[in-house]
């Protein structure tokens, strides 16, 4: 049974967001280890080991990809289509653009954009199959112009791929796809096989062992973030259907015990429909064991006075998806300020943005939303800054550097503009 | 003497960049707890013990501040002035607004993007004094539109900070500062104390006690990089003068005996002359000694075949600093990819980036340059999408929602769009 906390709640005590100590450390530098002096060898012990299958080529065929295409239902492959261009759609809008500036005569400054080279996208097999995440990870790699995408995911005991995660890779505009997953696929990304080429930056979700092995590889190429368990927090007035808040809440309590599903609410009223609905329709779930874990543990009601003070608890606890469910949303939206991303009125569920409408489902968990954002094409380049002074240009300023110099102590600094007129 | 490499050199053995172990980590999470628990008081007697100062006010008052202007040679403060200005000039440039769009009746998709709201900015004290960091650092948070800028450093024995720290501060617009520094600085910034305020980010460059710190507490609150020795890359045809040329390598020598200077060049005989003029200049200067072990341990110049192979040399080792000292550098502009900053033209020695020209002095090093980017006004905000679908909207897609909900075995999900069409 969920909690209600009626008068609020201190935010620290909303979520506990303490870090599970986990002890895969070490199994994890092995893998890593391994696979760098093995290489493709490591790979397919792993496979044997793991995925309990013996593989012939690493590499997905094209023929394994249009096999794909012909055992998918057609409508779903059309839902794949639709949701890609919607994603395509909204991310174009990140796509920027460097500048150039003459802010004085000899004077040339500029910032450039320029893509990841290449880019690694780790994709979980096993039971679960996440099509969306394929699209979400590679569609905007490939708005920044990346010149390659490459795709890892273990596969079945059989050697192959869910038909589902191909079609939706060769959709998104991946470019190689590798099977192979768990640390060893994250350590090959990052220092390269025989047959697996070396990235710049490895993003998408996976297990305990992959997040571990993308902390153990950060800094040798880059990596998105590290999700900890989803997080909902809806805001909801006393005009709302409890059975949506509670299917809403229940959408996100699913996917783990330590999910967290909260609603902030200025009635007392609502918060106990929901929490009887909540009572109804956990039983009738498929995962119903799961979200009654996460209801129970981690579920909360928090009442409070007005929807100001709970659009404040909201900001203080800045959770990974925000529902705002009221009348007339937009009024409140430029309250929000931490949030990774906002589902304005009642016709909004999450589960309309984890697969559809466009924005990224990939969102700063843990209250990191307080300073972090979502996954966009703005993760997929570098900016690179240049300078360009002419000889005049250079002589009417280089005494004020060698000043500067001089005051922090780096004569050499000095020297570097004065010897260009000492003769 | 440095050495030369005829026919260039492997890439993976132009910086040696393993890291460093460091034993400070213990400490560093001593120092945190004990700033989490005691507050101030572990922030005076860390003040006692490291800075061997007795603080009656951690805050520096506005009285100090003006005294540091008085006592600031004028032309000075100009320089600082104009320096601040080329700085907001250019990084003005890099401030972005989100975006609304409506694709289809009934559905508006947006991003906006929001300022932190508070920034902790780490400014070294000791021997060095860089109010050039304070500029960089603090000016790109202040376009961002960040609610306040607090500064932290660390006092000298008779509890005062040096003028040009305080002066920098006032005219880049910090709107806080205070005397503390080392991790302890860190620890109040990421978790506050009864004086110091909890901020979202902190930034700027530090020792390893520094650096430790913030490494610890980064998932509390962000961080930019942690940054390796200094580099710089020089290209260089056989027209430059090799005087420039060694002024501008040892100007990036004399920071530090890990910092890196490598000159790629497609004249033997430059190289040659360079090697020379290196040996002339190094004892002339005041860092003679730091200059001469960064030199002698990792300085190279390398021979290569043509121009396009030095740029494709620079590309892998992808440095911090790059010069580009030919006479058309703008034609090799394109083809550099991997560069933080990019110096174009025989006059524009390092310098003039690292104190006046206005892009950031902050830069990836170690490599990173190849995912990684110049600090930027983007450090200091973060985005946050929004959907809002009309209930017909809705209508229009909700199968297709259940459907890839249904495919990723994920019921709860499905049923909070299918429950809305129920009745």
């Amino acid at each position: 049974m969920i909690k209600i906390y009626e008068g609020g709640l201190r935010p620290e005590d909303i979520f506990d967001r303490s870090e599970e100590k986990n002890t895969v450390g070490d199994i994890v530098a092995d893998i890593i280890a391994n696979v760098r002096k093995n290489g493709d060898a490591a790979l397919r012990e792993y496979s044997a080991k793991f995925d309990g299958a013996q593989l012939d080529s690493l590499e997905v065929t094209a023929q394994e990809i249009e096999d794909a295409f012909s055992s998918l239902e057609p409508e779903f492959v059309s839902v794949i289509e639709e949701a890609a261009d919607n994603i395509r759609e909204f991310h174009r809008h990140q796509v920027k653009t460097g500048f150039v500036i003459t802010p004085r005569d000899g004077v040339v400054l500029g910032q450039r954009v320029i893509p990841l080279e290449r880019v690694g996208l780790y994709v979980p097999g096993g039971t679960a199959s996440y099509p969306s995440s394929v699209l979400m990870n590679c569609i905007p790699a490939k708005l920044a112009g990346c010149d390659e995408i490459v795709m890892v995911t273990p596969p079945s005991k059989d050697g192959s791929i869910k038909p589902a995660i191909l079609v939706a890779a060769k959709i998104a505009g991946v470019d190689r796809i590798f099977k192979v997953g768990g640390a060893q696929a994250v350590a090959a990304l990052a220092y390269s096989t025989e047959t697996i080429p070396q990235v710049d930056k490895i993003v998408g979700p996976g297990n305990v062992f992959v997040a571990e092995a993308k902390r153990q590889v950060f800094g040798k190429v880059a990596i998105d973030m590290i999700a900890g368990p989803s997080e909902i927090l809806v805001i909801a007035d006393g005009t709302c259907n409890p059975k949506y808040v509670a299917a809403d809440m229940l959408s996100q309590a699913e996917h783990d015990k330590n999910a967290s599903a909260v609603l902030v609410t200025d009635s007392l009223e609502l918060a106990k429909a929901v929490s009887a609905e909540l009572e109804v329709q956990i039983p009738q779930l498929s995962r119903a064991e799961i979200a009654r874990v996460s209801v129970d543990n981690n579920g909360k009601i928090i009442v409070v006075d007005d929807l100001n003070k709970a659009v404040e608890m909201s900001n203080t606890i800045a959770p990974e998806h925000l529902e705002v469910c009221v009348d007339r949303p937009f009024d409140l939206l430029p309250q929000i300020r931490n949030a990774g991303s906002v589902f304005l009125g009642k016709n909004c569920p999450e589960a309309l943005g984890d697969y559809f409408a466009g924005p990224n489902h990939t969102l700063p968990t843990s209250g990191t939303a307080r300073f972090s954002s979502p996954l966009s094409v703005d993760d997929f380049i570098k900016r690179s800054s240049f300078i360009s002074y002419s000889q005049s240009a250079l002589e009417g300023v280089y005494e004020k550097i060698d000043a500067f110099a001089q005051k922090e102590g780096l004569q050499a600094h000095g020297k570097s503009v004065t010897v260009r007129f000492e003769d």
